[in-house]
């Protein structure tokens, strides 16, 4: 694999995982009154025509307009949002290649077959294991794919939680944008710009079964329901419905999860809210697993969204410090495990959890690229301590006990194996011992809704009657269910969207007109 | 509380848990082609008026039924298969009452806020507040409707996994049948008949949104698709859905869940399919929830659907003897916990797994009512051993580590608590010691299915496009999603169906005639 890779060394790049990028979304709306459940006629005129309707701007849906696109036919992108991109611009931007020649090079043992263990590891095997096993199998082609036909720069291999072994690529942006931004050019070369304020309203299936058009709010300004004039727009060979998931959406989320009240925040941008999902069920889309919603483990609740604590916990605290319980100065997870694992264990110590490092992980964190040390003190997310007793001091950690904690640790560093939680040591991991220390206190937020419509291995949505594909839509991205199970693994979710939001494009260019 | 009550003792009746019926569901099938995505016009005439449409002829639906005809209604009550009763004339016949008189004279203090809080954590949280807390509220006052107005005989109380008191009814006949059978005969007193072999092909919801009728096919023959004629029946006031869960629905279970493979039985009967629910999801119904599927984890790889075993697993070894798995010769689980937590467990152990009880164990179980243990010997499911050591050497256990951990549970009968799982203590526990060893093989079968359509407490069916009421549709006990959250917790289905079912059924005839 050719690549823009900065650095090949796996070990020291660990600590890039899960970049912040600042752009945050704390608002949690409800769009209720936004569609009725009348049935749908075809309109007697149409104010526009296409070949290819996409609906949603980011991986999925711009990969799948460039493709339609490619393909020679015509496509109208539409974005409710004010700007594209969607979750995916501010995604932390690593995805996962298995198999790739810089692993080869690196010696490590890599393929999809080992990719998708991991993946339905993660989702409790309950991963649609055709779903899954397409984006192993397409994982290393389309990371490829974004350097060979998008231009999108890597700074390097990084080691996912969750992964047996290093496999993900992170972007040299620090986050989604590095390759959302090249989409969004490569496409408007193409001459398709997205046409942001534009809402889907209504899909409109035919009689005969088929999703022909769809009905749009043009001047829509989120998240006012009524604005906007109503656009309709033939689809003359197909739908591509690829506008993410419910995160955001505090009414949908509690209806399949009633623990996740607005109380809690979100890594998801406001838009990230279910009326197109209702609108896909609405024509007869097949909804699957709605009830798994993955909570991100490595936030914290001094800072709204994503934050900037990510980097800091996972690339940092997670690979070279310890997350300890506050009540007992012990470890509770490893620190390197999948997301639900340690999100799970997380509200389980009643979310009375700090991140840590010493000094020697602060050094590392300064070397780090986008490390964005200074915006973490000064905002107060992560904190300085002049000592562990001031540290224990600080969050109520029992003293005598956070020191054995360390001293097992340690123990573990000297043998070259986490006794404790069977942690992946990293090759330059060294005792935790000298002071300063630096803390975050961890809090769970809502990241990745893995339910949506039903799709097969060609993107098509099935039809909640019988599972059959619904001639003329397809679904790719966060909106589609099935590939993720129980929980996604991180850094599948750009391989997801990008593979399946290609083969949705191909497909949808190369139906038939009905017209 | 009046009652039928045998015996108010309830120590000795806790292994009349979950009573096996012999009725037997193992084929699973698939109906596809059954149902198609076209938009439903309303009829040009219908075949038949009437007030209100049931459909399914389990708890739920016959109390919907007697409640609407007792409110004057002409009621037409449907049932696909040959025979009424769905899962609901099979199952255990154990119902939830929260805070009874017999309680009361026990000296048991209890009451709603402690059966929510036992449903909630079975639930993992997951549960609707509002629907749970209707169920435990109601749950006394339906045992004693059932004893009142359809003169249902229990015979006692017992304490089933999962309730943190005694808190349950068994019925005299030993199964749900005790509870049906006489639902049947009150309305055949008011001259509704169900109306077997009609199975529900569309529901027919009109532009104005309101559901007014059904189209059925009238002498179907269950499994086939195309059996039977078209009939149309306009429903005047409301339609109500009491249709049962898809347990028994190999494809629509897999898609909710890949892991629940033809491979696995189930207790449910051969309708437990999700044709109905498709539909009422294709008019514009609400999912939520459906990857919870629950397995029973009393149930024998020995024998198909619910079999016998469970009474035996149940009643006497959980209760009186241990469950253990066999490669370690250890226990895995609180042997009363609740059902997800016990299935959870037996699979985390390979299903390699036995539930055993010594000669006293038999004993207990020789004087339980329904206890059929000459059949379950007969059939091989339950197993004798003349010595420890024989039953250690039929299921490679290793012997000394079975001595340890009868001998670990031994010191904490003696101890009146049990130190290692904390484990309910029957006031009569007696030590593990006398042969001959009694042993049954264990796998969890599929029993419950959680997800459903979206209702509120008055049970009206929700609107996938803004969570506002279908008008016209009524949706009660399995088919309706949320009460009970991640897990069912056991015998409160019956409360669930009875107090949903007699709601959806008054509503249904309270509303106003659209016609």
């Amino acid at each position: 694999m050719r690549s823009d890779l900065e650095s090949k060394k796996t070990a020291g790049l660990t600590r890039r995982q899960l970049l912040g990028t600042g752009a945050v979304a704390g608002a949690t709306l409800t769009l209720t009154g936004m569609v009725n459940a009348a049935p749908r006629e075809m309109p007697e005129s149409w104010d526009e025509e296409v070949d290819v309707v996409v609906i949603g701007t980011g991986f999925a849906g711009l990969a799948a307009a460039y493709e339609a696109t490619k393909a020679g036919a015509s496509v109208a992108l539409l974005e409710k949002m004010r700007t594209p991109g969607g979750n995916s611009i501010i995604n932390g931007g690593v995805i996962s290649a298995a198999g790739s020649p810089e692993q080869a090079e690196q010696g490590i043992e890599d393929g999809p077959d080992a990719m998708y263990s991991d993946m339905l590891k993660a989702g409790l095997g309950l991963n649609h294991p055709q779903l899954a096993r397409k984006v192993a199998e397409e994982s290393a082609a389309i990371v490829q794919w974004t350097i060979d036909e998008l231009g999108v720069a890597y700074r390097g291999m990084v080691h996912m939680g969750g992964h047996a072994v290093p496999r993900s690529y992170a972007t040299a942006a620090g986050s989604g944008s590095g390759i959302v931004i090249p989409q969004l050019e490569k496409l408007a070369e193409l001459g398709i710009e997205p046409r942001t304020g534009t809402l889907l309203k209504h899909l409109i299936r035919d009689e005969d079964g088929r999703v022909k058009g769809v009905e749009v709010q043009v001047g829509y300004r989120f998240p006012d329901a009524d604005s906007g004039d109503p656009v309709k727009i033939k689809a003359r060979r197909a739908v591509v419905l690829a506008t993410g998931g419910f995160g955001n959406d505090v009414d949908y989320r509690m209806m399949q999860d009633p623990r996740l009240t607005g109380e809690l925040d979100t890594t998801n941008h406001p838009g990230a809210t279910s009326e197109a999902l209702r609108e896909a069920m609405n024509i007869g889309g097949s909804l699957i697993q709605p009830s798994w919603i993955q909570l991100g483990p490595w936030t914290s609740p001094d800072e709204r969204g994503f934050g900037l604590a990510p980097h800091f916990v996972q690339g940092v605290a997670a690979a070279y410090g310890l997350w300890i319980e506050t009540t007992t100065g012990q470890r509770f997870v490893n620190e390197m495990a999948d997301r639900k694992t340690r999100a799970d264990a997380i509200i389980a110590a009643g979310n009375k959890v700090i991140a840590f490092c010493d000094a020697g992980g602060f050094e590392k964190a300064k070397t780090a690229p986008g490390a964005k040390l200074d915006r973490l003190m000064e905002s107060g997310v992560l904190k300085e301590y002049a000592s562990l007793e001031e540290m224990a001091a600080a969050y109520e950690v029992p003293l005598d006990a956070l020191q054995e904690t360390i001293a097992t640790f340690n123990a573990s560093v000297a043998a070259g194996e986490d006794s404790e939680m069977g942690r992946y040591m990293q090759a330059d991991q060294f005792a935790i011992e000298n002071a300063p220390y630096y803390a975050v206190r961890l809090l769970p937020k809502i990241h990745h809704t893995m339910g949506g419509i039903a799709i097969n291995t060609e993107a098509q949505a099935l039809d909640v009657t019988n599972s059959e594909p619904i001639p003329g839509l397809y679904v790719a991205g966060e909106a589609a269910g099935g590939v993720h199970g129980a929980s996604r693994l991180g850094s599948c979710a750009i391989a997801d969207c990008l593979v399946f939001g290609r083969i949705a494009g191909r497909n949808a260019a190369a139906e038939e007109s009905w017209d």
